[in-house]
């Protein structure tokens, strides 16, 4: 902790792949970043495959560096880069290698449930907050509610569409327009970028308001760094309008909440099948289900009762602790 | 519950809004299913939006009423045609007016998590399956792991692709390459078509093989109805194959043993927040996790032991039975 609190790129990675992997060493590990958590700004991108989220990151990341402030980026993207693309290079050279200090890239991969890579997205990300990083990045691909909230959990969230994400956007409408605080049309150089822009401010303006702030629809080519300054600024923007009204303490507290209630919830569903009990029960249950003997909800019930029998019993389980 | 067994349509309904709503008369309802359900065969159909799902469903739909079989449909898709697409008219028509009452389509909407969406969708397969058809089929639009897992929850599943889903392919690769028991390319008659065929064809020949089936690859125009027998035929060549072999039983098996521990898990979820005490302890864990004196973890641990002694006092909480 000591190295991680020093700013070691290594120590980070391997206190990541802790969090990772759902090792319960991550317990102890997050316990003692309790305090230091909470000073980076936090910034959300997501959008539909091939919207350019990751060249646009790149871009961002250039322009934050530019400007003095160091930035981490957690991608959680079967598409990412990181797992093959053109950008790869870039992206080792710039994350791990060591060349900019400055910048700090790790890819998660979606392994098991969605659930639990939400909760370790967000624990990497607060190990790159508790790292010292001024900005920290969440990338997720926009390609259903699960993956949109990722990116929702963060201080502003970018949604990045391109003239090509029509089919996208529609299938995505809901999710995605309540995602976004900033969208960026990227690839803008590109015929059907007017189109997209006018189908966005068209859904923004059938919706009801929300608050005080009003997502602006931005252009960027990211590839040529075009309109990057304009996508931060519009941050920047969106974060005075939040700490005006008192809105990034309300969310920051919300996200706070809707975490411990998942810690909570974590902690009771290992605790239940970590009981070898609760297991043996399990497969009982499900053979008086087969056979019509019991019905789901209620075998569950009577599941729940001799887990709580037996930890009562014993005190509680120790996890967690 | 007898109006349900005798097969009415607005009973089934009513029921499936139950659960829909995840309501508390659900677990009586779903436990006087007990021992009626299992006899449908239940068909999983997922794909990128625009790949022509629905249609595709319609026209096999037509094709097992031809053949004398009763179809149930439960949609879990944004893109719907339910929610105002072109064959709105075509599939209320066929689903609700009762001019055919072997079909009944019923589409549910993403309210709130994925996890209830996924566990209501296959809730309301089993009312579906209690209520006599032959064949349920579910539908999810493919765009994250969470909805092609609920299309996964089936006897068989279609992964439909459309001569355009080369991008979005790619983006689920993972997901939608293992969730797969038959692959189809609809609108055949694109260009394009024979491209995504050998596209899917060179994954299928990449990845290790998992057991005894080979998922085929299969082209239709469900607009005009070609290739649907085709279809048909792949899924109950994959039945036998399945039987032969005991892959259906374990297949059913495995899914009755994750969505017990998923109601035990549900269970535990309501009777934690549903105390009181609980609501109160967030607010304060929250409190000292804001102001650095206590981490996450450790928070969560202390409101899990103070629920568990709470709980175990009174006996446990009554919800499920």
């Amino acid at each position: 902790m000591q190295r991680l609190l020093a700013g070691e790129a290594r120590a980070a990675g391997r206190v990541i792949s802790l969090i990772e992997d759902r090792r319960p060493e991550r317990f102890a590990v997050l316990g003692a970043l309790a305090g230091r958590v909470g000073r980076a700004e936090r910034l959300g991108v997501t959008g539909p495959p091939g919207a350019g989220k990751s060249t646009l990151i790149n871009a961002m990341t250039r322009a934050l560096r530019a400007a003095g402030r160091t930035v981490g980026v957690v991608a959680v993207d079967p598409t990412s880069p990181y797992t093959g693309g053109a950008l790869l290079g870039d992206r080792v050279r710039m994350g791990e290698s060591g060349l900019d200090a400055g910048v700090f890239i790790r890819s998660m991969a979606t392994r098991g449930a969605l659930g639990g890579l939400a909760r370790a997205a967000e624990e990497a990300c607060d190990v790159l907050d508790a790292y010292g990083r001024d900005v920290v990045v969440i990338e997720t691909v926009g390609v259903g509610q699960s993956e949109v909230d990722v990116a929702r959990a963060a201080d502003c969230t970018l949604v990045v569409l391109s003239p090509e994400s029509g089919d996208q956007v529609q299938a995505m409408k809901a999710g995605l327009m309540e995602a976004a605080d900033v969208f960026v049309v990227n690839k803008a150089d590109r015929e059907g970028a007017d189109r997209m822009v006018a189908q966005v401010e068209e859904m923004l303006h059938l919706r009801a308001r929300r608050g005080a702030w009003e997502p602006p629809v931005l252009r960027s080519v990211a590839l040529k760094g075009e309109g990057v300054e304009a996508i931060l600024e519009a941050v920047a923007r969106h974060r005075r309008s939040e700490e005006e009204r008192g809105g990034l303490a309300a969310r920051r507290r919300g996200r706070l909440l809707a975490r411990l209630r998942a810690a909570v919830e974590e902690i009771h569903r290992e605790a239940i099948w970590a009981d070898p009990g609760s297991a043996l029960a399990l497969e009982g249950a499900a053979d008086r289900v087969a056979s019509g003997g019991a019905d789901l909800y209620g075998a569950a019930a009577g599941l729940f009762r001799s887990w709580l029998r037996r930890a009562a019993g014993l005190g509680g389980p120790p996890r967690g602790e």
